[in-house]
């Protein structure tokens, strides 16, 4: 069950289809126009928090937070461009990739010539549109197909971009889900793209059902979910939250969720820390994938593990960016997000969340010999509760490894035997008066205690 | 001669057929009716007895052992089954097997239908008897060839089985072979099994062989050989015995060892302790072998590696329980033991031993720079005294290692050579002063220092 | 640019054609008579020493040097067989191989049975005349083609040696580039074997042409270049510098790298000094290559990697000694040595040092999130500096890893990228600010802080 099946999921979220459940967050989030700042992260994270218990922060214009400075608001009503015949040949409302995110206003009239040198397509992909953007540039342009590029005649043409840059504020959302502890995982995506729907809408997705889920259960970890703009996102909330941090045990960036590609696991900078370690042990037993090594680039993970914070962050993928051609333009769509990759991706961070709340380090109470676990009628109850094989196993390796020093998932690693029949012994064999906890600090390394 | 061959073994033992005289043991012990208590115990290590100081010990029945009692003794005159015509058609005097272990005693008539449920077969194997036991369950039964149960004719039958269960005691043997030390290296096997030669009866010829060489020599360690009933005779003897136990500086199980085969070697619980890598430099020289993980199942290391005791005792064996098809049937029989393989698996556990009573770190007394050997005379008395290449690469190896860290075993490990080259190395350095034995605590980790 | 290429060796050194130069060295030494002592050696570090300040001493035989003691000086004038016809068949002076180092003087009339006892050959290599001495031997012999021994015809031959063995000296050479620091790198070679090219010209001639270059520059540390005869050289010198040693940080033998085949390095006795991983990462960007393990046999690496030493000395090689047919003949002459080959040996030498110049650990000075590099202009400087991609990459490393603990090394190595790259990063990054070094015994572990 480590690496949790559909059927699993399901139950556990008391949903028919979580996987449709999710792809309809990413189907609503889609028209919107996000960028860094503005009205379409706004709006995408009212919609969110009709899900989890979202607050909405806004820091000003202005502001300076570690090494930068929260950018002008920059928001959008209208763009095109009409052909000398007056014909509307590019309109943002049509798709709003059309317009570089962030353009400056223009209105202007232009010969052909000129105009190239603001628009960008893609010779390699004649029919998708690029998305672009000019961030921290003083800039402004057009993305379009490279066959309506190539098709447009010579004349003057006419722009616009109604658009603002103004004094307004950088917006993210943050949702703590408090457990039993005060001890923090922190979770994170982007809200900054705008009709991308692996590229941001798939993270969003997978943290908005994670977020209800949890809220419904009683963790033992508190959870702090983030819905940040890429880069100055993660930079604003580390300001603002210096003085907090040592309450954060484990973390994970979710990004590009949702394509039909196998999983990749990103490593913290730590390359040890236990979501790595409850990461790379929910793969294994899952089938294809891939664990890569930590690098700083990429999504926040590179924000959060920066030297001077050093969070124990790692990051959740399929394919990872730029590695798949949709990449980046218009055929990241509604059609590129599977369902089926959704729910899968879901399950398997639940999963790994699942190791990291259980894992705990016990003590053998009988730990001279095998206590005689036929006259406490335990093999009974293993086969009662568990399904197939390596019962039996399960039970030896909890009581041979469980000398303080070694948590649930050591000896589920050792053992190369499922986290879940792992606890589950364990389980059984505290009720039998045969395991206690260990005390925090006693001994060990691994696990919670 | 690290992996000793079989003229070495020859040698050591002054036996001209060492295989042949672990076969004969096997065959003589082969016809008795064992079982974890009674009789049959008691008349093998009687056998065993004649050659090796062997203390027979008897714990009564009923005596509290760690978490476990001593069950009541088992005894067996007789038992058989007629058919509806009173033809005897299982008969325990053919075969031991017969009887399902522990069975309480029974003397019914009743149809074959009722008689069906408790007889074993094996479908898949319709010639073989399997070998079947109650311990700590009351049941009683028999065991067959699956081809014979499908000719029983129907009707009534006649059963038999005169046992008894009764205050008796456990019966296993300790023999204690001092050595210059009161460090002691403990060799365990079972004695438990009836008509099965390979799996307990390869294993108490090999240590009663062993034992027998081993009184012969004047070893550094005090060698502790037990001949013990399965599980509960190892934690009867840990419940005896747990004051005495820091005395065990290594110890092996030894099962298995006398089918055809290639030689396995499980680790101890610690995985890196001395036998564990005695076993592996000994087997990386031996040829085709295998290497296995602890994990808490098999055979008494079970025990022995407990939390609570973790002692550094690895298992030796060839194929492993489980992995063969003869295993727990009548085709474990005389044939299926080889006196080549048990010869093999004898000179294999010496030649560790070997390892472990010589394994010493030593301190360069010219450490700077070479020595010059020629000038000593030190490559002429190599090449005197040893066969093959190696010899100055060995004198080498040992000078450059020997600063009083790197045991023998160290240096046999990095230089890839055979240990008893690198050992002879350093009995020509120490002859010519070139080195000194390392203080015991001086420096170094490895070795007996 | 780690790995040097050609184009940069060129451009560093100011010589058209760094290859040729390193052959013509070669090439002007290769006619002496070199031994482990005598005038061979003398005339030979004289040619040396116009190119680089070497001290030349002299040490009296007779004197003890660790445990060895300076033999008596060999000089030769000259040798030759002359067969019963009286035409000399073998002449010292057409090759000095032709005669065995240190043969003792010998003028007499023999057969040629007893000649042939002194004669030595190549069955496998007809056409190849052997290297053979008797360093620490009383011996005489000559060294022929097995071609012509096989022709010799039967009769009385004449036989002259006329050499001197006596008192005198062991000469070497040693030159001290002094650095900014007196910690020094140790790099040395032989010079003790006659003509032969590969085996030890080719090291002299990388040891020439790299302390010319060396003294042109500033270095850090402080180049202590030695030029010894086999063993005993190395013996001495260590005898006259034991006092001395712990200012060596790093040291290097040279030899045989001259020849066609891939660069070879061999690690010191630690196995992970600093020059062991500066060669592993150079070789690693630098394409075919094969590191060994250490081993007590070899070059003088040998004596510098005693025990009692244990200098961090590593050693670079092309093809190993004995692993080539060349080997300890006639067949490595001019020919067998290429300019391109030393060229490389040379240029993978220089890279190795500049990354034990310049390994140092820094401390990121915005350690929290990324600092904003664009608002710096610092992607346009990269950009400007460097050529093809990677360079955002390694501003990213550089950031993210100067924690104090990771030497620029570490960076290069868990990056994957070249040294260089990292190290121009870092280079911008301080401009910049964004770095200060590390305080030396701040923290971490690698580099030179």
């Amino acid at each position: 069950m480590t690496a949790l099946g559909l059927d699993d999921l399901k139950a556990r979220l008391r949903l028919p289809d979580p996987g449709g459940a999710m792809h309809d967050v990413v189907r609503e989030l889609y028209p919107l126009c996000r960028s860094i700042t503005g009205n379409g992260v706004r709006e995408t994270l009212k919609i969110v928090g009709r899900q989890i218990p979202l607050e909405i922060r806004e820091v000003p214009s202005g502001t300076p937070v570690l090494d930068w400075v929260v950018p002008k608001e920059w928001n959008i009503r209208d763009a095109w461009v009409k052909d000398p015949s007056g014909a509307k040949v590019i309109d943002f409302r049509r798709s709003n990739l059309h317009v570089v995110g962030y353009s400056q206003p223009v209105r202007a009239r232009m010969p052909l010539g000129e105009l190239k040198r603001h628009l960008h397509s893609l010779p390699d992909r004649p029919d998708w549109i690029p998305y672009r953007n000019s961030f921290y540039r003083d800039d402004w342009g057009f993305c379009l197909s490279h066959r309506q590029l190539q098709s447009l005649p010579e004349g003057e043409y006419e722009v616009l971009i109604d658009a603002t840059h103004g004094d307004g504020s950088l917006t993210y959302g943050e949702a703590l889900i408090a457990g039993r502890s005060s001890r923090e995982i922190l979770l994170s995506c982007h809200v900054c793209h705008p009709s991308l729907a692996n590229d941001n809408l798939s993270g969003i997705s997978l943290l908005s059902l994670l977020g209800r889920y949890l809220a419904e259960l009683s963790p033992f970890y508190s959870y702090r979910l983030l819905f940040l703009p890429v880069t100055i996102g993660a930079i604003t909330w580390l300001a603002r939250n210096d003085g907090a941090l040592s309450e954060i045990e484990h973390g994970l960036v979710v990004t590009l969720v949702g394509d039909a590609g196998r999983t990749t696991y990103k490593r913290s900078r730590r390359g040890d820390a236990a979501i790595d370690r409850a990461f790379a042990h929910v793969l294994k037993h899952a089938g294809d994938h891939e664990i890569v090594d930590f690098s700083p680039y990429g999504y926040d993970e590179r924000q959060f593990c920066s030297p001077g914070f050093d969070l124990p962050v790692g990051c959740l993928m399929r394919t990872p960016h730029g590695q798949f051609p949709e990449y980046h333009t218009s055929a990241d769509d509604l059609e590129f997000v599977k369902p089926e990759a959704l729910a899968d991706s879901l399950a398997k961070t639940l999963a790994a969340l699942i190791v990291l709340e259980n894992d705990r380090r016990y003590v053998n109470l009988n730990p001279k010999g095998e206590p005689q676990l036929g006259r406490r009628g335990i093999y009974r109850a293993m086969a009662e509760r568990s399904d197939g094989g390596g019962r039996e196993m399960a039970l030896l390796w909890v009581l041979n490894q469980s000398d303080g020093m070694h948590s649930l998932l050591d000896i589920a690693d050792r053992s190369s035997m499922p986290f879940e029949a792992i606890r589950e012994a364990a389980q059984l064999l505290l009720e039998h008066e045969l395991l206690r906890e260990a005390v925090p600090g006693e001994l060990g390394r691994g696990g919670r205690s």
